[in-house]
């Protein structure tokens, strides 16, 4: 049972939450192939200690679990049928983890398909940012068969501090990270309308994050990303476009079931603004930057930086 | 100096709120005077050790320094300058505290009214909600001259756990307890939301509720207000209608300087659309109960009762 107790492990996809989690099995001792399309990041996880690979299918025979962890459910069905994919390679009784944030009736449609192929699926979604995944601190919204989890378990215990088992049905883990996200979105875009409405009215920002942390307006987010703004720092954390398909998301899946969810699409619709005003890639808390008229701290040095 | 240490306070408005600011006076040692309209209010603080009286006139010339508990600006201005009004009996030298939730223009224009009398204003909304009230836990976002600060020490002490100083004009205060009011009445409309959604998509009220006060999607009032909404008791804490009204104060004063709040704009429109169901009176948390074809815990219950 030694295979099964530390299997040999794959992660598709090295960005900021891949990586972290990749290292984080490589320092628990696990044989890690990582796999990305970027030279760069390939050579960073390899300098970290990891075995990497350009495609898919050149770790699939070395592998027994794969983590996807791509941006969304058409990245991962690529990862796993595509060309150079996964599964033409991959061993029967093979276990793979969907990390992206997917709609929960894509989680089942590749869990049917894979089940075909006698591969196992667990529907993983994470939750934590990437300062998290590097620590292997993670938390993980999972559903699927309970003999996975007990398969899984020393690989769950190296990249998460806390996994919810939130039943045996795959979706189940997703359509709990979507209602996490719905409120991650709408918290992040409240706290930017929150913190350009005071600024607007006079309020000091440091003063004001100050008092909303200890009120009863405060959110983890308000709590984590405010200090962007603060700092006039958009560095991405997590990108304003990482919201447009993640809101995106809910929105469709409510959309499809006629269910409104006003505060959600209107959230995705500063995001959406955000990034056609070319804010896509900086970090989700410059979202603010979409109000007018607003004297935002650090503001000068970042324009001189456009 | 003994009657500025311990001055003879009055409260005006004997609400979820005033009630227990007047209460934790009289346990402090305070000398109270409470005025309500309601002789079920006036009863009740007569109990308690306080002094009840009808009208803010019949306490005037017995108090130095008095709180205006109500739910407005116009309220407060009828407190003093109306019929049966605190101004023609209230002694030079006295103070007054503004808690209602205020425009800060509004708080301005009280200031140098009463300035005029030689009555001195602090701009001192509260937050933390009735029980914190009733055990002089109260949040106080105060500003005005530092010498009133002074003065009112041992008042404030008795009232509230904290007192934020936000500068020395009139206004500064209440523009921060907007900024705290717009992040609430979006948090709770965002619990409502991401509740709806999840109950809707398959998920269990009670896992969603363990999972998400865990991870980044939490606010303080999503884990304040969502044990409501899963015992199926909306029981007034607060009431829809004082976000129809708090996140009206927000939208006016934005609407009023052309700047657009369409967070903001759509949690009001949603409690104003409870509101107009006839849920006004219930807990905040009911405007959960405007998304269509949810099954909320305990409906059978509360569907009786209607």
């Amino acid at each position: 049972m030694t295979a099964s107790e530390r299997p040999r492990v794959g992660v598709i996809g090295l960005g900021s939450m891949g990586m972290g989690m990749a290292t984080s099995l490589v320092g628990a001792g696990f044989e890690t192939w990582g796999c990305d399309l970027r030279e760069q990041a390939r050579q960073a996880f390899a300098q970290a200690g990891g075995r990497a690979v350009a495609t898919p299918a050149a770790m699939a025979a070395e592998v027994e679990v794969v983590l996807i962890v791509v941006v969304n459910a058409e990245q991962t069905r690529e990862v796993l049928f595509g060309d150079d994919g996964l599964v033409p390679g991959l061993a029967t009784d093979s276990v793979v983890l969907s990390c992206a944030t997917c709609a929960p009736e894509a989680v089942q449609a590749l869990g049917a398909e894979l089940a075909a192929h006698r591969i196992a699926l667990l529907d993983a979604p994470i939750s934590g940012g990437s300062a998290k995944a590097a620590q292997g601190q993670l938390t993980i919204m999972a559903s699927g068969g309970s003999v996975l989890f007990e398969r899984l378990e020393g690989v769950l215990d190296a990249i998460a501090a806390k996994v919810f088992r939130l039943g045996d049905e795959l979706g189940q883990g997703s359509q709990v990270k979507l209602v996490n996200q719905l409120l991650a979105g709408v918290h992040i875009a409240a706290a930017a309308e929150a913190m350009a409405y005071g600024i607007r009215g006079g309020c000091d920002p440091h003063t004001l994050f100050e008092v909303i942390t200890q009120s009863a307006g405060n959110s983890w987010m308000f709590e984590n990303r405010v200090p962007h703004i603060l700092a006039g720092d958009y560095t991405p954390h997590s990108a304003v476009d990482i919201f447009v398909k993640d809101l995106g998301i809910v929105h469709d899946t409510a959309h499809r079931d006629k269910f409104p969810l006003p505060l959600t699409a209107q959230a995705l619709s500063q995001f959406t603004l955000a990034s056609a005003q070319g804010l896509g890639r900086e970090d989700d808390a410059a979202v603010i930057k979409v109000y007018p008229g607003v004297d935002l701290p650090g503001a000068a040095a970042n324009d001189g930086e456009d």
